[in-house]
């Protein structure tokens, strides 16, 4: 099997609240909005999905519980890129888990918020992580 | 807020089964394999983590409660491809929660697994999205 992730799905209990939350109040950009499914770009050949719990239960032939043991990483530039991010998102309504401080961890700077079904999105500022002209992800001071 | 992800995090109750079932089982290569983490590069500019659920919450600072209500698509180039898929993740001990089948919902073909931790991933031939030069996703027929 490949390694690759070409869309992340996110179950959601209302799909108008999730879109009005990410399209609206983000003020992300939908690659397309059909009436049960947005789809935005968030990446080179990545799509972010917003599906209802149930249509998603219904694909997958079982089921699906709530829950969200998972964190999507959106990784920024800079510390006070964290803060306006965690700013924008607790006037989208976002529940702020971790208000931004540094994160000792990797020796950068960080936030938690929760999308309004509980998603997890960690807000990094990761000094060590950088992306190569060809995509690589390198791993490591980049003094 | 910029649309982008740059990790998908997810939680697992028990790293050295899930570390098993990536690395040794689907075959994939660590980008940074760390004892209490690992970290998978699954895209351009993308990687995939698998961290323990408890280090999650402490990271967090709330407590993360178990669940699924998201997942993981993994698109490939051919019906025969997703059946291979399923056949790799079968023989690696993943639950296959939808046999590879028509998937009329986008003229494609389709099969869910599950990994250990119940983490779904979606493996998609779907002729209808295609990925541009530049990283652009292109919804619509390629005919």
């Amino acid at each position: 099997m490949k390694q690759s992730i070409s869309v992340v799905t996110v179950a959601v209990d209302d799909l108008k609240r999730s879109r009005t939350f990410y399209s609206d109040r983000l003020g992300w950009t939908p690659l397309m909005d059909l009436d049960d499914i947005v789809f935005y770009q968030v990446g080179f050949g990545l799509v972010f999905a917003i599906w209802a719990l149930k249509d998603l239960s219904d694909d997958v032939g079982h089921a699906i519980a709530r829950g969200s043991a998972f964190s999507l990483g959106h990784n920024v530039e800079s510390p006070q890129e964290v803060d306006a991010v965690i700013a924008r998102a607790r006037a989208a309504g976002a529940g702020i888990l971790k208000e931004p401080q540094p994160a000792p961890l990797f020796d950068g700077y960080q936030g938690y918020f929760s999308d309004p079904d509980g998603h997890l999105w960690d807000i990094v500022y990761n000094p060590g992580l950088s992306v190569a002209r060809d995509g690589s992800v390198v791993f490591g001071s980049s003094d």
